[in-house]
C-alpha cells in the first residue's frame, strides 16, 4: 500500500455535519453553517474578524486586493513558497519583489529589514522602491510547512512606520503559535491581512476552502463585499466595483467545522511523527529533520529532510525517486519562484539561500493516519540509503 | 412562509453521493467523483469534454484565458447579463464592448453581426474594432434565464470567418436546447468554450460549481492545466505560466451528479409552473410573461414578468416592493452592465432594448418546489393589484 505524504483523515462527525446541510437545506454559500465555521476558526486563534473563501489562493488574491493596489504596486514575497502566494500579487496586476528564505525556510526578515531601510524611501506616507520608482504596498510572510516567519517587534514597526502592509500567508500553519510573548499569538493574528488554508492536504481540511483573517471591521466588511460580487443592491444588482465569486460553501464549511473540533488531538499526532523523524533520522550522518525555530511552536504540519549530500551520498531528486519506487510519496520543496519563468524578470534582492534549500529539501510522509510501521519504513529505507 | 425566487430541492440521493464522498476519503477535487460528475453532464447534453471548476465566474475567466488575450484585447459581451459575464473580460486585462438586448432578453445577434460587419476590420487573420483599433477576440453569447441565444447559421459563420471565438455562458439555461434543425442541439455545444453554473439557484445545483464544456482536446487539456495551477512537474513544482486554483471539490461534484440524474422531472415541473403563470398572467392587462424563442426549447429556469406600467398602473419597482411586503421574493432583471460604474467607459454599440427591458421586467417564484397554492397566491397579488 502506497504511503502518502499528506491525506486527509475523518474522525466521523464530518459526515455528521454534511447531512445537517441537507437537512437545513443549506448547500451553498453564506447562511449559518459559514458563519459557525469563521466562529471556531476565530475563536480558536482568538481573532476578531473572518471570513471563509473558496480556497487560500483566493484568499490571498482578495488580500492584495484589498490593500487597494494599482497597477505596477509591488509587494514582497519570499521565493521558496507554493506559487499561489505569488499568483496573489499578479492577478492584481500588481508585480512582486523576491526575498530570500533563512535556514528555515522562511522569509528572511533581517534581509527584508536591510532591502527597506536600504533601498526604499517613503513618500508621501507611502513606501517606494528606489530600483523601480513603484510604490511597495505590503510584503506576504509565509509560513511554511508548520514553522511561523520571524515577525520580530523591529520587523512590524519598520512595517508599519513605513507603510508596508503584512499579509500572513498561514496555509500550512493554522494551529503554530509565537511563544516569545506571555501571551500565545497565533499564526495568522499578526498582519494586517491574514489567509488560511483548508485544502485536503492541510492540518485541518473543509475539504477546500481559506479563510481572511482580519484586524479591522471595515476591511472585513470590505472583504464580505467583494467575495460577494460586490452587489451594492441585490434585488437590482448595481456592482460599484469589481467584485469576486469566492464565498465559501456550506458543504466546506460544515467539514472544517467537523475538523476543527479534532485540532488537538491532530496536533498532538502530528507531533509524535515529527519527533520520531527527528530522534531517528538525525542520527544518519548526512540527514536532519527540519525543527521549529526557538521563538514558535509549530503545528508539525510537514517534516523537512535536509540532504547534506556529500555526507549522506545520495541527492534529493534519487531519494525521492527510490522513495516513488517503493511506493513512497515524498515532494521536493518548492522550485523558487523568482527563476520560474512566468516571474524571472521580476526583481530580486541577494537571494542566496532559496536555491540551495530547494536543492537539498524533501518533505516526507506526515499525514495524522501515518502508521508508525510505515513510518519506521520511511526511516529505515533512509537509514539502509535504500540498499 | 416566505414565497422564495429559486431554492434548491434535494431528491434523497444527494446525502447518498456525500456519504460516498467520506468513505472514499475523496473530498477535495479531482479524482473518479469528480470525473463522474463531467461524464454526466457531457453525456446529457452530447458533448466530448467537460472540465468541473469552483463556480461559472471561475469558468467564464479561464474561458477567455483560454483565448490567449493581450491586455486591452476586446470581447463581445450583452449589457443585459449577471455581472460575472463581463467580470471574467476584465479579469483577463480585456475590455468588454457592450451589446444590445433583442426583446427576448438574449444578445441581439442580428445588431452584434451589423457591428462586425460595418465597425470592424481584418488583420493578419484576426479581427479589430475600427473605433479602438483593438483586437476583437470573441462574443459572449449568454442564454438568460433558460432562453437561448440565436445563434444563427450566419452568425456562426460569420464569427468563424473573422476568427471570433464564441464563449456560451448558459449559466442559466442547462438543459435547453435549439429545435430548429432535425438533431436537438443542447446549450454549451455550439460554442468554442461553453461554460455551465451549478450555483444553489440553478435548475440542477452542486451547492456552488461550474463547468467548462469544450470542442477541442487541445483547449480542454491546457484547461485542466490552467485550473491546476499550471503544475508543469508537481514533485518540483515547475510552473510555466499563471494558473488557478478552480477545479471542483468532489463534495460538491458529487452533489451535482445526484442532481443531474432528476433533470427530467425538474425540467418538467419548472414547465408546469412556467404555462401556469403564462396562462394566468397573460389575462392580466398590462403584464405578460415572457416566452421562450420560438426556434428554442427552454429549461423554464425562471420566470420573467415584462409590465406594462401605462396599462398595469404599477411599475416594477412598485411590484417588487409590494411583494416584498408579502414575503414573497423577486427580484429585478440585472441593470444594464454598460451603465454600471466599472464599466461606464467602455464601448458600447446602438444599446436601445437593454434599460427599457430593465426598467420593465422582474423574475418570478420559480422554484422546482414551488406549491400550486403559493403560486396561485403570487399570481392574485397580481390579479388583484396587491389590494
Amino acid at each position: 500500500m502506497k504511503i502518502s505524504l499528506s491525506v486527509p483523515h475523518f474522525f466521523g462527525n464530518e459526515l455528521h455535519n454534511l447531512k445537517q446541510c441537507i437537512k437545513k437545506r443549506w448547500i451553498s454559500s453564506s447562511g449559518s453553517i459559514g458563519t459557525a465555521f469563521e466562529k471556531r476558526i476565530k475563536n480558536y486563534i482568538g481573532s476578531k474578524y473572518a471570513l471563509g473563501v473558496i480556497n487560500c489562493t483566493s484568499a490571498l488574491q482578495l488580500s492584495v486586493r484589498l490593500l487597494n493596489p494599482k497597477p505596477k504596486d509591488e509587494i514582497i514575497v519570499p521565493s521558496i513558497t507554493f506559487v499561489a502566494s505569488v499568483n496573489a500579487i499578479v492577478y492584481n496586476n500588481c508585480k512582486p519583489i523576491f526575498l530570500d528564505c533563512d535556514e528555515n525556510l522562511l522569509l528572511d526578515t533581517e534581509k527584508t529589514l536591510e532591502f527597506l531601510n536600504t533601498k526604499t524611501f517613503q513618500h508621501k506616507g507611502a513606501c517606494y522602491n528606489k530600483t523601480t520608482k513603484k510604490r511597495i504596498l505590503g510584503v506576504i510572510a509565509v509560513h511554511t510547512f508548520g514553522n511561523l516567519v520571524k515577525l520580530s517587534k523591529k520587523f512590524l514597526d519598520t512595517c508599519k512606520k513605513k507603510n508596508i502592509k503584512i499579509i500572513e500567508d498561514a496555509a500550512e500553519s493554522f494551529g503554530s503559535y509565537y511563544n516569545s510573548e506571555k501571551k500565545k499569538k497565533h499564526a495568522a493574528t499578526l498582519g494586517d491581512l491574514n489567509c488560511l488554508s483548508f485544502n485536503a492536504n492541510k492540518i485541518i481540511t473543509s475539504g477546500g476552502g481559506g479563510m481572511i483573517i482580519f484586524k479591522d471591521k471595515n476591511l472585513y466588511k470590505k472583504g464580505i463585499y467583494l467575495a460577494s460580487q460586490a452587489k451594492d443592491n441585490s434585488t437590482y444588482f448595481i456592482h460599484n466595483t469589481v467584485g469576486y465569486n469566492f464565498r465559501l460553501s456550506s458543504l466546506h464549511s460544515s467539514v472544517g467545522s467537523a475538523q476543527i473540533s479534532q485540532i488537538s488531538k491532530i496536533i498532538k499526532k502530528k507531533k509524535m511523527i515529527h519527533d520520531l523523524y527527528k530522534k531517528e533520522i538525525n542520527k544518519i550522518n548526512g540527514l536532519t529533520i527540519l525543527e521549529q525555530p526557538h521563538y514558535c511552536v509549530s503545528n508539525f504540519w510537514l517534516n523537512i529532510l535536509i540532504i547534506d549530500r556529500n555526507k549522506y551520498g545520495l541527492s534529493k531528486d534519487q531519494i525521492i525517486k527510490n522513495f516513488l519506487g517503493k511506493k513512497i510519496e515524498t515532494r521536493s520543496v518548492w522550485y523558487p519562484n523568482h527563476l520560474q519563468r512566468p516571474f524571472k524578470n521580476f526583481q530580486k534582492y541577494k537571494i542566496k539561500n532559496s536555491k540551495k534549500l530547494y536543492e537539498n529539501s524533501l518533505c516526507l510522509p506526515s499525514s495524522f493516519n501515518l502508521r508508525i510501521k510505515d513510518q519506521i519504513k520511511v526511516i529505515n529505507f533512509l537509514k539502509k540509503k535504500f540498499r
